[in-house]
């Protein structure tokens, strides 16, 4: 397989280089850019000396309708221009953007304050949450990737949703990420000096992520709800980890809910179910694409608190990017993506 | 005046010398221990040089009656015993620890697992957040310093509860520490190697803090209710950053809110009210006795999400604690704890 | 004593801000800007809600001639420029940048690449390392602040040149600092992900400190030499280790180094010898002006090893420079200064 | 392959784990203990869940005897006493801890303050610096895998010194490594309040990796020198960079240095030779087995400053292991190792 990366140089497109160096059946990797076209990749990354030591490319039509696949990882605003011209010209397309998964153009217009993309391609983009989505993934021409946070969340609370174990009018989702989730564009806030050692809050209930999360509890549990969603920025690079709590509906049992995600997530490689409170954190994930989940109820309160734990560039961008691919192209999910955690 | 402190070692006792070191009242701070006698202390703690060269002193009824005040720093289960005979013989006691925060023996059997302090003397003593408590601490000889969380926790939520903006049944409260919470203690969690870069969640639904709360919103809102409260470990030393959702009551406006806390806090020179979403972060209290609490009201789900920073050893432990001394003593509370946040 | 900080927005300034708020004989501080006039500077800088609500005024001759003392904590380059017409017009001037040190202006052009301050206020001015150089600093009245790592450096090699134990003809200088050594404008170098959990080397051979150490070596200990000198980037925001590494001349004992350094620095409050190797690090000094010293003899090499720590804001910057202004009037060095390290 | 690992729960044996899951050849990884005999892998590492959640096995020679290849990563003093029953009986040994190392057993009873390993096996055990010794590492049945600081410092400074090119005479190696670095052992210096912005040096002069740098140096480049030789430890988890200061003989130029190390190395897939000061690192090689080197000439001094670049836990401790497994049995060297650096 031929592989073209858009946006190489932002931490998702790093994350699907290192990966996909590693995958079984992509022999050819090449880098595009919109803007720093002859870098020598390597000289702006020096990780990658020895291993990319080409020039970036020049973004063009003709070019990527070479390739098997183009993985698009810039940010948001980009490919909802970008891809237009790609659809249906011969590579299967994954955004890892935020331009084609709210299916409402005037929601993506709402939370992004952007314009969106046309409307056409929004109703057949697929939302690639694999585990929730294989059939119409195998199936998609274009994969709208899911956001890093949603993937945290959704993994979590969508089987008590759509198993009726939790009530959905009451959610509340506080969820934290490491600072390779703002982007490598330096800024005031992602200052070394100003962000080690400082615990924050940002966009309180403003995050663009809120009606992603809204959209697939409909699609995948069949219910509108509105939730309360929250983001916190962590000391640290890598790594979400999402706390929602819940009331339960009556009579539901702590053992009825670790049931239920042990029977939803049987068959899939990449969801691990954890019992023991210290056995879960974004560590036990790290560099990997796991989602850890641990569910508890409390009985003083008959709520539950659900905990879903990923690496925010890996299951939560390039791991699950790939992992959609190999879906599309009828490969094991575990292809490339089959490596242990780095734990320390 | 003279202070005694025993649990030097710990790291809310290393505070109280950082700030007792500069409390212009404050004439003599003697150091004892339980187990290091003659320990010379700048030995164990480099950074003291010359500034706390001299040994550790035994722990005894008769040294300890001549000081003035006497803070005890210690674990949780050691101040029910040391304490009783020192009650009415001559200092002030200040109790950083946990023992004499539950009125009810039953519920610090049942939350810490272990004996109790003697009824009477839970009966007797003050419930030290000054802020809400400054008559009886005036009058109290014995103070029970508030927990790190019930500090950020109920200086940013008892206003809204008080007067009944915010529905008490449904509160979910979601805290962060970091590791220095944890004490001195080294153990597996709080390895460099495996708390860094980690973010974790702990002690799910059970932590001790809890019974603390629910008895200080009932004591200073006269409401009675049942929290959702959860903790988790930041990799960074200091700080702790609380979230709290609850509905409002219908037609409350989020100017309303704020003004609530700027009108309760008017006259406390600790509690800042924060506007600016991008002001807010425990790097801004850092090292200081500030309490910042932020609120933004959520028009969608009509929830608010309330905000509450603090050093976690300072406000949190050691600085609380010296206010509550200069409230006892007649002194203005910002003697010794005027100083500027560190930031970076 | 009315205080004016231009470069309050830079790193150095905001601990300026720090130390003056609880200095004795401090009664004003106003803070100056060249390009940001009239923004509260609060509204920049959360954690001086309530401590600095005022905004920034703009630079002025008239308005700074009224100042007892003038702190300029600017980049190079601005201060060979601002400083001139407010020599002698009133206040003190002490400038934290690099523009006063070098006393040959070639030098300065050599190694900073930009113009020199004008000859003759180069000459005048005088290098602020208190300790080495208190008669001096008295009667200043243009001060050179001197650099963070030349101040570890030299107030820790100073003592074995003068005295003639190592030879200062083979110095081996390995500096380690903290982030914020870097400043408060954002890069791709000090971006949080890419700076944390990453140790590097910058400026081989080339730091414009070395120039600076050369030029003191020679002044205080009469030695013309040439370092090698080289300094390290440390995932941390604060702190200064410096290892250096000599041979003794012959027959000097480890007993004779330990004694220099305790007769050197009797009389200095500031500088603390160490002799436990366990007992030295960065976090021994943080948030405080202290300057941390550890000799060790290698009798198998005949060379010596020298430890010189400091919090690189405080002795290395704001801390020294407030030193000096207690100097310059007559006030005890520990005036504002006198705190307790933080350790954690 | 079957491969059994002594010392699992050891940093460098979860490495070795980690690389030995993607390794072509090897089809069975068993785990081994002293003391946890029975324990579920993962319930102790969560990282590990459904991939190692068998029970450790208990040591025996029995068992050990039918594998491939045993990895022991084990504290110093272990092995000395464990391999001797081991030697001869079927599998290669691979040794990750320092027992077999030192030719001459007075050296480990001096440095390490331990009983030597029977010296004959100290004659037969063969020093794996695998770019250095692979004809010998083909051959043996018992390797001692090189320390982290001795892989770093070696790698980096043996071109220069078999090529003549710098004075061996006056080497100053001042090295820094990750907290990783001193295990998986809880202690106060290693407790994360205390090692978390913190930067310090450790046994001064007395580090036990000394007289194994001067023994390679003897080996491959046969020179006897001393060398200075100290360690630092780095407030983050992983990597190591050493920085040697050296003179070089008279005429020498940079272009020679370059060359010298280009052409060193032109076969070795690990090595790569940088140019780029801005593109060295330790986190250019996290989680690689990639040794990154460096060199400057500072014609000011005719010193060279040579930088060597590791992952401690990887190329300086399990890369390297498996990389002379790969030698060991004929397999091309990346097996398992050809992954690419995490960068962030």
């Amino acid at each position: 397989m031929k592989v073209g990366i858009i946006g190489a140089t932002g931490y998702g497109g790093l994350e699907l280089i290192r990966f996909l160096h590693n995958h079984p059946e992509v022999e050819k990797i090449d880098l595009f850019t919109s803007s720093d076209e002859g870098t020598v990749f390597s000289s702006r990354f020096g990780h990658l000396l020895t291993i990319h030591d080409e020039p970036l490319k020049k973004i063009g039509v003709n070019t990527l309708s070479n390739f098997d696949v183009i993985f698009t990882s810039t940010p948001s605003g980009v490919t909802s221009k970008l891809l237009p011209p790609l659809v249906g010209v011969g590579p299967k397309l994954i955004d890892l953007s935020g331009d084609y998964r709210l299916k409402n153009p005037h929601d993506y217009e709402k939370w992004y304050k952007k314009d969106s993309a046309p409307t056409e391609l929004l109703k057949d983009s697929v939302y690639g949450l694999t585990e929730w989505n294989e059939e119409e993934v195998k199936k998609a021409s274009l994969i709208a990737n899911p956001g890093c946070y949603p993937t945290a969340v959704l993994l979590s609370i969508l089987p008590f949703i759509k198993e009726k174990l939790i009530d959905p009018s009451y959610l509340i989702i506080d969820a934290k990420s490491g600072i390779s989730g703002a982007g490598n564009k330096p800024s005031q806030a992602t200052h070394f000096s100003e962000a080690n050692e400082n615990f924050s809050i940002y966009k309180i209930n403003e995050h663009q992520h809120i009606p992603e999360i809204e959209q697939a509890i409909d699609l995948f549990a069949g219910v509108k709800t509105t939730i309360s969603f929250n983001t916190h920025l962590v000391p640290m690079t890598r790594g979400i980890l999402a706390t929602t709590y819940a009331p339960i509906f009556e009579g539901v049992t702590e053992e009825q809910l670790i049931d239920c995600l042990l029977d939803t997530y049987k068959n899939n490689p990449f969801v691990r179910i954890v019992t023991d409170v210290n056995s879960i954190g974004t560590n036990r994930v790290k560099g990997s694409n796991f989602c850890d989940i641990l569910v508890k109820l409390d009985k003083r309160t008959n709520r539950v608190t659900i905990i879903g734990v990923i690496d925010n560039l890996v299951k939560g961008a390039a791991g699950q990017a790939i992992q959609n691919m190999n879906v599309q192209f009828g490969l094991p999910q575990t292809d490339g993506l089959d490596v242990v955690p780095l734990f320390i």
